[in-house]
C-alpha cells in the first residue's frame, strides 16, 4: 500500500468519507486514490475559504468528523478564516494538507511554506506524517484528537513522497475515551443552587443547545423555573415549537446588560461567563451585573449532556406546568407591502418547512429573526461562532451535504456574502437544497453603527467609502447565475413571499437578493 | 495625538500613502483618522486576499511600501496566500492588522486569536504596539524594516486601546541603510568568469529585471555573450523592443533542464540556483546540468543592479554587434478564425499599446504569450511569484494604482480568478485602466497534466471531478457585470482582437472572457 492509500483507507475505517477538497500537484497521489476509492465522496469547491467552512457546516449537523483536503501553505491558509470560526464552534475536523516531498523543502522552493506554523493558532492536533509506514497510524490519531470532548481540528501535513511510498499499512481506530461527568457533589452543589430560589440563567454551551443534552435542559428550566440562555456566538440550537425556550444573549454590549442584569446566579454548562466582543473605552466588558455569582457545571471538555441529564436526577421532578414547553407550532402571519427586516422575517417565519436548518449571518438585518422564529416548525439555527465573516454559505452547503433530506436556508449578508461567494458554485454542482437570501442593504453595518459610537461627528465621506460596498452595486442575480444558482432579486414583501415558496419547492440551490 | 494618528501620520511621513483597506471595528479609530487625513488614499476591498494581492501589485510598480489595514487575526488570516506570493516577491509591504485592547485579549472572545503566531510564517519583522507612546516609532521601524534589501514584509499590530489612547507622536523616520554591493574580488573573479569563453548563463533576480539593473545586465550580455535568464517566478520583468533578451526558466522540469543544459557555468545575481517547483517520484530536481558551476555575484539582500553596475565596469566594452538589443517593435501579424493559444497571444503582441503592464498568470493557456510578445512594445511583466494561485486580478489592481497612466493588462485562467474574483468590483469603483482576460478552459489544467504524469492509467471520473471547473459552467460575463465590470465573451479570434481594441479604448476596466 502506498501511504496515500493507507491514508484514505484509514479515514474510511475510522466513519470519514465524505471530503471538502481542493487539491494541488503535491495531493495528485491522494487524488489517484480517491479516483479509485468509491466509498468516499469528494466536494470540490473553488476556493478553500469555502472548503473549511463547508466542513464545519457538516459536522455541526453530521456529528462527526469532517474531512478536507487541501494544497500546501497557502492552500490552508486560504481556509484559516472558516477554520477559526471552526475552532470556535468546537466540531471536529481533520484537515489533510499535502506538503513538498520530505528532500525538497529544504531546496525551498516557490510553495514551500512554513505550513506548521500556519496550521499551529488553528490546529489543537498538528502532525507532519515522517513515513508511509506511520501513516495510517497518524491518520488514526487525528481521528481520535477530532472527536475528543469538545471536538477539536487536527491537522495532518503529507509530504509528497510519503503519499508515493509503499509501505503503508491501514490502522485500526482506537476507542475514543469518553468525556468525563462533573463529580456528583459538582451536580449537588448546582441543584442546590438552583433550588435556592434566586433568579437564574444557565448559559448552554457544546451539546446542550440540541437533542438529549438541550431535552434536560428543558427539564432542568421547567422544574426550577430557571432562564435557559445560549451564548451569541451559536453553533448549533434546536428550537422552533416543541422545544425549551432558549434566548440568545445580545451582540450589543448595552442590550445584553440589559438583558442580564436580572439574574443573581449564572450556571455555566460547557462554556464561559458571556463577554461583549469588543473592548471600548471606558466600558466595562462583563454582561452580568455585579451581583451575578457564576458557578460552572460542566467545563469545555466534559459530557455537557451528560452533566444536564444528572442534573435532571438531582432536582424534584415533575415540572411545574407554569414552565411547560410551547408545543404548538405559530407561524407569524404573512407580511405584505414595503420590505422590512421585520417583515422578512416573519414571511421566513410563515414560510420555511419543518426541520430546516438555518445558517445565519445576516449580521444588522437580521435582528427580528430569531423572535419571528421561536414558534415556527422545529429547526436548527447555525451561527458564526468566531465572528470571522464569509461562513454563511459555506456552512450551508456543507449542512446541505449532511442531511440531503432537509432544507436548508441561509440568510447573508452582503458583505459577508461577498467573502466566500464561491460556494455558489458548489451548491449548484452538488444540486443541494439551500436557499440562499441576501440582505443587500450594501453597506458594512456594523463599521456604521460602531462609528456612532466613537462620538466624533457624522462620518466623514472617506470613511463612509470604508463602509459603503454600493458604487458600484452588486448584483448578486447576476453573481449567482454566473456561477449556475437561479435567482432574482425581490422588491417588496409579497415579492419575497413568492421567491421563497418557489425556493423551497425548487428542491434544489436557488438565492434571493432582498434589496433593503 | 491619539495612538491612531501616530501610526497614520507617521506613514505618510515615510511616503507610505495609499492604503489597501477592509477595516473592522477593532480599526474604527484608524478609520475615523484617516477620514480626516486626505493625504492619504484609501481603497476598499471586499475580501482581504484581494488586499493583499493589491499591495504587492503596487509596491511592485511604485517601488516603494505598499499599505494595508486588516481586521483581526481572520482578516489578516485571509490575505496570507498573496501574502505568500509577496513574500517572495520580495516587496516592502507594511501590514497594520487591528487587535482587541489589550486588557481584552485574556478574555478570549469568538475573534480573539494568535495573529502573531499568523503573522510570523510571512512577516519578516513583526511587532504588537505596546502604547500609544511608541506607536510613531515602531511604525518608523516598521517602515525600515520593508525596505530593508530587497524588499519584507512588515507586520504591525495595533490593539484597539493603543489606537485610542492620548500619547502618540509623529515619529520621524531613519535614513535607510543602503544594502551592501558585493565585494571588489567578487566582481573581479565574476568579470573572469565571464571573459573565459565558456557558455555562461546570468539568472537575474529582484532589480535587476527592470530599470538600470537590467540595462546594466544587458551591457555584460552585449559584451560578453551570456544568456540572460529569469527565473519561472517572475516579479517584474522589463520586456519588448529596446530590452534585453531575457529568457524566462521554464515551468516543467524536463523542459527547463533541456533549456539550461548547454550552459557550463550560471551566475547568479539576487537569486537562488533554478530547482523544479515540486518533486516526482526518481527525479532529480536540480535544473542546471550537473557540469553547470554555480556562482554568486550579489546574494538576496545585496544591492544586485549596483552589483552589476560594477560588474559592466569590470568588464571589457563596448559592445559586441552580434549581441546588441533588438530595438524596433515586431508585433505579430493580426491572427483570425478559430481560438487558438497561440492566436490570442499573437492577438495581444498585435495590440498592446506602449507601458502596458502585463499580469499574467494564464497558467496552462499562456504558454505562448512571452515569445509573442518578445517584440511588442516596452513593457513590464508581472508573474505568480510564490505558485498561490488567486494573484492577478489583485495584482493588477494595485499596479493600476500605482501608475494610473499605463495600461494594465491582466490575464488570468479561470481556476485561478475565481480565487480573489472579488477584485473586479474594486477595479470598478476605482475606474482602474485593467482589461482582465479570462482564458476559460474550464479546467485545473495543471493537475490534468500533472495525474497523466503518474502513469497510473488514464483519469477516472471522480479524479476528473476534481480537475474540471465545469458543471456548472461558470459565466464569467455575469460574474463581471454582476460587479459592475463592463464584459464580453468571445468565441472567435476576430471576436478577441475587436474585445481587446474596444477593451484598451475605455480606459476604463473591463473583462473578456475567452472560451477555450
Amino acid at each position: 500500500l502506498i501511504g496515500a492509500e493507507a491514508i484514505i483507507r484509514t479515514l474510511v475505517a475510522g466513519g470519514v468519507d465524505t471530503c471538502f477538497v481542493n487539491p494541488g500537484t503535491t495531493e495528485i497521489h491522494l487524488v489517484a486514490v480517491l479516483d479509485r476509492l468509491t466509498e468516499t465522496r469528494c466536494i470540490l469547491a473553488l476556493f478553500e475559504g469555502v472548503i473549511t467552512g463547508a466542513a464545519d457546516g457538516y459536522a455541526r449537523m453530521a456529528e462527526k468528523p469532517a474531512w478536507t483536503l487541501l494544497h500546501l501553505g497557502p492552500g490552508f491558509a486560504n481556509g484559516l478564516a472558516n477554520l477559526h470560526n471552526a475552532s470556535r464552534a468546537q466540531i471536529p475536523m481533520i484537515n489533510v494538507v499535502g506538503q513538498h516531498a520530505t528532500y525538497h523543502i529544504r531546496r525551498d522552493t516557490p510553495l514551500t511554506a512554513d505550513i506548521e506554523g500556519l496550521a499551529r493558532p488553528y490546529s489543537k492536533w498538528l502532525r507532519t506524517i515522517c513515513s508511509a509506514a506511520e501513516a495510517g497510524f497518524d491518520v488514526a490519531e487525528a481521528i481520535c484528537a477530532s472527536q475528543r470532548m469538545p471536538g477539536n481540528i487536527a491537522t495532518l501535513i503529507v509530504p509528497s513522497d510519503v503519499s508515493w511510498s509503499e509501505g503503508g499499512a491501514v490502522a485500526t481506530i482506537p476507542a475514543s475515551t469518553k468525556a468525563p461527568r462533573p463529580a456528583t457533589e459538582t451536580v449537588e452543589r448546582i441543584a442546590g443552587l438552583l433550588r435556592s430560589g434566586v433568579k437564574t440563567a444557565i448559559l448552554l454551551g457544546g451539546n446542550t443547545l440540541y437533542g438529549k443534552g438541550l431535552q434536560a435542559a428543558g427539564q432542568v428550566a421547567q422544574a426550577t423555573g430557571a432562564k435557559l440562555l445560549a451564548p451569541y456566538p451559536l453553533t448549533r440550537l434546536e428550537r422552533g415549537a416543541g422545544t425549551p425556550d432558549v434566548e440568545r444573549v445580545h451582540y450589543i454590549l448595552e442590550a445584553a446588560k440589559e438583558q442580564l442584569k436580572e439574574f443573581r446566579q449564572m450556571i455555566l454548562v460547557g462554556t464561559v461567563a458571556p463577554v461583549a466582543y469588543f473592548a471600548y473605552p471606558n466600558k466595562d466588558s462583563t454582561l452580568t451585573g455585579p451581583e451575578c455569582a457564576i458557578h460552572t457545571l460542566a467545563g469545555v471538555g466534559e459530557d455537557c449532556a451528560g452533566a444536564m441529564q444528572d442534573l435532571v436526577e438531582a432536582l424534584p421532578m415533575p415540572v411545574n406546568p407554569q414552565h411547560a414547553v410551547a408545543n404548538i407550532v405559530q407561524r407569524r402571519p404573512m407580511p405584505s407591502g414595503k420590505i422590512t427586516t421585520a417583515g422578512l422575517a416573519d414571511a421566513i417565519s410563515a414560510l420555511m418547512p419543518e426541520n430546516t436548518i438555518v445558517v445565519d449571518e445576516s449580521m444588522t438585518s437580521g435582528r427580528e429573526l430569531m423572535p419571528s422564529t421561536k414558534l415556527a416548525p422545529r429547526h436548527d439555527w447555525l451561527g458564526n461562532t468566531g465572528g470571522a465573516i464569509g461562513i454563511a454559505m459555506p456552512l450551508a452547503l456543507g449542512a446541505a451535504v449532511a442531511c440531503p433530506e432537509r432544507q436548508v436556508l441561509c440568510l447573508s449578508a452582503d458583505g459577508s456574502g461577498m467573502y466566500t461567494v464561491q460556494a455558489l458554485w458548489t451548491m449548484a454542482r452538488e444540486s443541494l437544497r439551500i436557499v440562499t437570501v441576501i440582505f443587500a442593504n450594501r453597506v458594512y453595518g456594523v463599521l456604521k453603527r460602531e462609528f456612532s459610537f466613537l462620538g466624533t461627528g457624522p462620518i466623514g465621506p472617506r470613511a463612509a467609502d470604508m463602509f459603503d460596498i454600493c458604487r458600484p452595486d452588486l448584483d448578486w442575480v447576476m453573481l449567482a447565475r454566473g456561477m449556475g444558482v437561479p435567482a432574482s432579486r425581490v422588491t417588496s414583501l409579497e415579492e419575497f413571499s413568492n421567491a421563497l415558496i418557489n425556493a423551497f419547492q425548487s428542491g434544489g440551490p436557488s438565492l434571493i437578493e432582498v434589496l433593503l
